[in-house]
């Protein structure tokens, strides 16, 4: 018998190496619900909510390449939208597969529930189309060749895509047939001239370095790009939403490069450079110090996905990996150009008995980390914080700095921490954030997974009290949890509970958490408007940031 | 001077009686939400979260008529979209008020957070075109025309809008100026001509009969709909989505009509009348016992906001309040039509240390009622066994039929309280359903108020259960959450926390909610498949519910 419309579907995507699909199930949904139940390949990952669930999607798609989340038709689509369009925004590549009513209710018009009541039901369809990369309602008939599609768009895009299945064509035998699309090619004149364009830039550059961004994690370049970086000998300077592309422990590393927020010497190093190589970065509101980076169009090179600006001119057709393959046989060596010694966030500064200040806390988390640790840090101030501390090696920090939906942190951490149990996922985050998708937590538990969760609880939205034009309004603030009843409460019955209030108290909490016996969530309390050095800074330059 | 765009808008809200607005503020929205904060009329009310405050929008405008929601850019609003959606399909009038980067930044397509990383700012703005009513991105130049259009929209239509403001424009002084737009007027020769046809098949009929719906308490139209009843002495029966449309306790009242799936007495009577008015009712999925009532279109007739059909005839530009005020003084006198009696569940079967069955928690539920509550009930199967309780005098029922949200409850529960502190709020919810947005009970302390919250915890989704190829599929399951503890780790410290599992425990948790001295929260423990018949009906109609 030919395969089923469901069947080809999940077989493809385990193939692309998912193994677990996140979601919430729906009727309209059973029949996706079901082969997925009855897939041996594949295990159902049951979220609290679809926002959730879609966040939790994306946190596994940060470690495992690709992910997977389903849910039922509007209601249960339309709850994951914000997180769908995060994925776009941050080029997570999440296949949502969504269980629309049947054909037979779709031509009738009918009344039925999960609708607006008025007979129409592409709407949804319709909705989600700025934020995803493709999209189609499955069919037999075009099954094969409309996955293949948007298999290649998510692979060569990394962006989220949509697929929609009336639940009666679910089951069908797929017709026709259709083979995996070959990945894009470069251009090889294209490639060749935009290559001798970057190698002349180099060669002639006095200074140099790279920017190396996202995008190249995403892409699973990151050894290429190392390659690049090891060939040529230039330094790099890494921006916020792009942290730990590359590893940190690296010795052509310089740090962080924030604009004139943050570091100095590295944003002195950085914009001196008669060349500035951006692979996969973004120059958003965030990775420039709030639009205080200066960085002259003309020295600079931005290589994207699927194409290459060198100075004023653009090379298309040519693909990031080919780029660097070439680069990384022909760049010059540059061991001449030498950039600032890197640092961390150095010794914590306290004493055992005092609050927790931020010169405590940040280089405490920061020497709390280990090799292969996953960091997951909420948009906020703590994110601010953690940005600037030096991750051990094999370690990848993971933050939604460009989309910034708060609530995502805690979801994502559940996600990452399904795609790698073998590895420590950390998860930090403010309270006001954790409190959009707390319940989430009762979930590591039913998995049996052992997170170690800080909540940082500050009273509030730190972050807005400080880019509002008066902290103490009344909208900063929110309910008051007693946060160390909530693991309990979600049916995590045996983790490492503690609230934490002074230096002594966090370093013991601490101990206990390194012993990794059990999930740990951890409050720690600190004043209203302790804040790391960025957020300060932000605070400062509220003026470029909104560009006022 | 002048009015500035934001205090224009906030001005009108208020008018319309909004004294409390939803939200979670943003940094882009601070500028709305720093005049509500700053406008002695109105309350900031903050949720834990975009989806929470758009649903407790939902329950306070099914209390006070309107309401509104503010929240930020993309994140915010994507988040709440699923909640609009419901308002739209419900019929429930929501002012989402969404603060927007400035025009600075729009013109100079900056890659800031919030944004898909494109320069592109309107996407939100086309993504919510299908499920408001009238939407508009506010200016100091079109704010007076527009904000008069969207209000006169809501109003007529009784569904959401959609208002932005770029950050910048808020405080500008409004140009121009408006009137509010008159209500539209029915066209009194097409007028006349309806009310002929409809006195003349009531006239005619042998048996007749009333189904009043949802849409006339939207309008506020309960009083006009009761005379006509008074007036006519014609019998009526209410459909699920239509539950308290008019006083149960109504001498005319003949109970619930849900096609050939219960009461079958109701139906026997319903689809024996020669003429079947609706007033604002739709006959969905859920109304219609899994689409197994039988009304003959040429024996009925139906009446929505702007038109009236009488069976083969359609009256446009008559609108419900005319058609209501003409019938109340023009339908002839009925006193020859009876309907059946109605009942309600009758009293509990069970004893006090046996395990909490259907036919025991639902009759005490009903018993528990009293004049002047307000009940809440979620998707699934517990509304579909409160459906049949006959509820007090003046009481009202809440539920999201049409749209099927699960989650919708818990805020739509608080935004009733918020409404309406002064009367019970009563929730009852499946715990799988409370799962989606149980954080949202911490608001409740918060603001001072107590609820009576029931979770029934039945160990999974049970509708779910009952509507799919085997109940016992793994994604039926949820999170084991220790729900006595959730008020206390939410902030709710003083509750009255009980987990009852028989009924004798049911009976003395309920005996202490009722004293109303604390906000409650009773875990209602039954077994896995312990339904009420509505769902066991349900169950065994799948055939016809999903047009198989």
């Amino acid at each position: 018998m030919k395969q089923r419309v469901i069947h080809y579907v999940l077989s493809r995507l385990h193939q692309l190496g998912i193994t677990d699909i996140f979601g919430v199930p729906g009727d309209y949904a059973f029949p996706i619900d079901d082969a997925i139940d009855e897939d041996p390949n594949l295990r159902w990952i049951g979220c609290c909510n679809e926002l959730n669930a879609a966040y939790a999607a994306d946190g596994y798609a940060r470690i495992k390449g690709v992910a997977a989340v389903s849910t039922t038709y509007a209601v249960g689509e339309l709850s994951a939208l914000n997180a769908i369009a995060g994925a776009y925004a941050q080029h997570v590549p999440v296949f949502h597969l969504v269980g629309m009513p049947n054909r037979a209710t779709q031509r009738a018009r009918a009344l039925v529930h999960h609708t607006l009541g008025n007979g129409e039901f592409d709407l949804f369809y319709r909705m989600v189309e700025p934020v995803v990369c493709a999209r189609a309602i499955l069919t037999p008939e075009n099954c094969a060749s409309e996955t293949e599609r948007l298999i290649a768009a998510a692979l060569s895009q990394r962006r989220p895509v949509y697929m929609a299945f009336p639940a009666d064509d679910v089951n069908q035998p797929v017709l026709g047939m259709a083979t995996p699309l070959p990945m894009p090619q470069s251009d090889p004149a294209v490639l060749e001239a935009a290559i001798a364009a970057i190698v002349e830039k180099v060669t002639r550059a006095r200074t140099a370095c790279i920017l190396p961004g996202f995008l190249v994690a995403r892409a699973n370049l990151r050894q290429e790009l190392e390659a690049v970086i090891d060939h040529s000998g230039l330094p790099f300077a890494t921006m916020f939403n792009d942290k730990s592309t590359l590893d940190e422990t690296h010795p052509s590393s310089i740090g962080m490069y924030d604009g004139q927020l943050m570091n100095p010497e590295v944003r002195a190093f950085v914009e001196d450079c008669d060349c500035v190589l951006g692979v996969g970065a973004l120059l958003t509101d965030f990775n420039t110090g709030a639009f205080t980076a200066r960085i002259d169009r003309t020295k600079s090179i931005n290589m994207l996905y699927d194409h290459v600006r060198v100075g004023h001119q653009v090379f298309g057709h040519v693909w990031m990996k080919d780029v660097l393959q070439e680069l990384a046989r022909r760049l010059p060596r540059r061991s001449d150009v030498k950039g600032p010694p890197v640092s961390g966030l150095g010794p914590p500064q306290g004493t055992k008995d005092g609050k927790i200040t931020a010169e405590y806390l940040y280089p405490r988390w920061e020497q709390f980390l280990k090799p292969h640790d996953i960091l997951i840090t909420e948009t906020g101030t703590s994110s601010m914080g953690m940005a600037f501390a030096r991750m051990p090696a094999n370690t990848v920090f993971h933050n939604q700095a460009l989309w910034g939906s708060i609530g995502w942190a805690t979801p994502a951490a559940f996600g990452a921490a399904v795609a790698s149990p073998q590895h420590r996922t950390v998860l930090i985050t403010g309270e006001g954030s954790h409190q959009l998708t707390a319940q989430e937590v009762g979930q590591f538990a039913r998995y049996g997974l052992k997170p170690i969760i800080f909540v940082l609880n500050n009273h509030g939205y730190l972050i807005e009290r400080l880019l509002c034009k008066d902290g103490e309004k009344a909208y900063n603030d929110v309910a008051a949890w007693n946060y160390q009843q909530v693991p309990a409460a979600l049916g995590c019955d045996n983790w490492f509970v503690a609230r934490v209030t002074t230096c002594g108290e966090l370093d013991r909490a601490i101990a206990r958490a390194e012993t990794g016996e059990t999930g740990v969530y951890i409050e720690v309390v600190t004043g209203k408007y302790v804040a790391p050095t960025l957020a300060l800074k932000i605070h400062e330059a509220r003026g470029t940031l909104y560009m006022q």
